[in-house]
């Protein structure tokens, strides 16, 4: 590359704005670090968009039609932080299709043909860095390709979703129904009007798909992880949960088995003594476990302006410099470079489970769980049953040893079927991390 | 390079058995993902370490002759695992004249020596690997190199040494002092027969020059770093502490301040609440906070044959992709190539303090306290004392306001000299973090 490397960038919301003050702002500090000048050629966003986030953008970068935008010269890098997997995908194909570098943000694309994009990428060679796509300013991608290569990974466990950590913090501390806390989590910002894709669990589920791709050399596809969200959590079972030493937390979880990849997204519980347990508010982390390196953990600001623009300008430098592009020609670790993942069944996810019944409080009806239970080769690990009085419901909480989740929905099953119990019990997993 | 990197290995002890376990069995893998055959070519150890750690050492690749050693062919990178600074650092100079590359684990060697092994290196188209230099399996200098980049760095705090910290973790969590608990660390294999290096700070300080150089891009040197240990801390403060709210850890600590760089290592309280007050035994953390990302975090193990033999390969990897060397080549972010470092004189280090006197128990010896600490204009924040029989010393726990370290100094030497204390006031940092 020749001594100034030009910048396109695509979408300028919250996350641009952060980007194009990084560039300004930092310019000096930039060029110092790269031996480059880094110059922001064009900018193209919706008009609804301009206004404070583009107080910053000089006039004559700022355009609005793709065409104009793409007949610029000299734009080495296109940043694409339009999100979404219409337009997005329409310009990282042709800014690729240019043999222009792409740097995103994009989680929702990369987990929908990230394979092909990378691909596509290579034939062309270009590189996309996507370090701001999983888990905003944590430096997770880097750490995956530039060090925990020399590992097999053996397991991954993450928050990866800033909004939910936050509500479940707030469930958690200050005993807040889920609809106040959304509602408190909306009023500053932590959560979109619309939050659907992060409660459901949908966001943290593209992220999954990306990092563990990754981290296990296989091409895991959307399809391949059963998502939960948080938006059905009971207030009750954070508390009983908490009583009994556990922390909830919204859980991507991947690991290594006999019989293949086992991946999840879900609320889960997690002993209060693990470090992802004391991840509180909008942080971030996500847990990796290596074969030699055992137990590491990266911890920050998942979401936000200036954490992501940090990562997306983390990648803009190490294009400059072309240590990625070197990484990216010649490291095969990138999805389009991976056989096709083999995720185990979903029911045979292997965990101990908390199953919360209402149950009416008569003799016998512990004995009748714990029957159900046992024909589905599930033991017991531990009951507890709140005080109530003569024939009303009452929350029955079982512990159940390690088993499959086939197992324990089919006992859920027969155990909603019993006259004694009102509604249908509630399952969360409780995840053992690994020694470390 | 060639599709086969040939590879010598100086030092075959504990680490240097855990490169040779990954480089036979991870060989597969690691062809895979680089394209390259890793070829472990010669191993130079001492005579007294042949045995279990050379077990996996093929019979003629083993070399005691420094001399025949480099006389191999085809040795693109060495690794050196010798440590300290006499041998290590010959061997790392040999290396890198014959423009071999250098991975190393050698926290000392670089402290004292980095930026001209750094310029040595680029002299001669080679690059060093450090990775495993500083917090063994963390990848933190990876997380430096390629990702924070984009940030100004402002704070860096970081547990850096696994000895101390389970030292430290057994006498707050177990109420061992501190002869007990070096004694279990030693029988654990957590701590050397001669751990004089461990618990006085001279390791951490070694590693706080090697990444704050490259976090603040300022040439740092061990004359820089004031240093003291944990071999002097006394049960009852950690107790005191404790009941404050604080943890007590051994920290390396570099502050951006508008008179210079603050750096430092010491036993220091935290709050409980910061995610480093939760790493416990052997473990390693560091933190680190930039002007853009904020605060992000960095845990794993910090010492040990795998984890830091995983550090190690993951620089070997980095640089057969050529990845690291195109870095090394491109970033100005290594120390040779940066000023020398403005550090602030130590004496003007500031934060709170926790100060404890061993007072005569009679009215007035506080308000003799606070006349004294007011005289140097520092305030008193919190005092408590406990109860005790009538006449005999007791300890007054005094906690400032933010002041600086001479002017604490200056108070405790005139507390000292009051007729009604007894020993020398015990003087410990409260570190508050930013708002990340």
């Amino acid at each position: 590359m020749s001594s100034a490397i030009g910048i396109g960038l695509v979408g300028c919301g919250t996350v641009g704005a952060g980007v194009v003050n990084l560039l300004i702002e930092q310019a000096d500090m930039y060029t110092q670090r790269t031996g480059k000048t880094l110059e922001l050629r064009k900018v193209i966003c919706r008009a609804e968009d301009v206004g404070e986030a583009t107080a910053q953008v000089p006039a004559d970068a700022l355009v609005h039609d793709l065409d104009e935008f793409f007949a610029t010269e000299g734009m080495d890098i296109i940043i694409e932080l339009a999100g979404g997997t219409g337009f997005a995908k329409t310009v990282v194909e042709r800014a690729l299709a240019n043999g222009q570098h792409v740097v995103t943000a994009n989680k929702a694309l990369l987990a929908a043909h990230g394979p092909e994009l990378f691909k596509l990428a290579r034939d062309n060679n270009a590189s996309i860095g996507f370090e701001a796509s999983c888990a905003g300013g944590i430096p997770i991608i880097t750490a995956m390709q530039h060090n925990l290569t020399s590992n097999r990974i053996t397991a991954m466990y993450g928050i990866m979703n800033g909004t939910c950590n936050y509500i479940l913090t707030q469930m958690t501390g200050q005993g807040q129904a889920y609809a106040d806390a959304l509602a408190d989590a909306q009023e500053l910002g932590y959560a979109e009007a619309d939050p659907t894709l992060d409660v459901t669990g949908g966001d943290t589920m593209h992220k999954l798909v990306i990092l563990a791709s990754m981290a296990f050399a296989q091409q895991v596809r959307e399809a391949d992880v059963p998502a939960s969200g948080i938006d059905t959590l009971d207030l009750a079972d954070i508390t009983y949960g908490d009583e009994m030493g556990y922390a909830i937390k919204l859980l991507a979880t991947a690991e290594l088995t006999d019989h293949g990849l086992a991946l999840s997204v879900s609320p889960c519980f997690i002993d209060k003594h693990e470090p992802l347990a004391n991840v509180s508010g909008s942080f971030n982390a996500i847990s990796v476990y290596g074969h030699a390196v055992g137990h590491t953990m990266y911890y920050g600001r998942g979401a936000g302006r200036m954490p992501t623009a940090a990562a997306v300008m983390g990648d803009v430098l190490n294009i400059a410099t072309d240590a990625y592009t070197t990484l990216y020609k010649n490291l095969n670790l990138w999805a389009d470079q991976q056989p096709a993942a083999t995720p185990i069944d979903p029911a045979q996810l292997t965990s101990r489970y908390y199953l919360r019944v209402n149950a009416v409080d008569k003799p016998g009806v512990v004995g009748q769980f714990s029957k159900i239970l046992g024909d589905e080769g599930i033991s017991i690990a531990a009951v507890s049953q709140h005080e109530s009085e003569e024939g009303q419901h009452v929350p029955v909480v079982i512990i159940t040893h390690a088993a499959s989740t086939g197992a324990v929905q089919q006992a859920a099953k027969k155990i909603a079927a019993l006259d004694a119990i009102e509604g249908d019990p509630v399952m969360l997993r409780i995840i053992d991390m690994p020694e470390g």
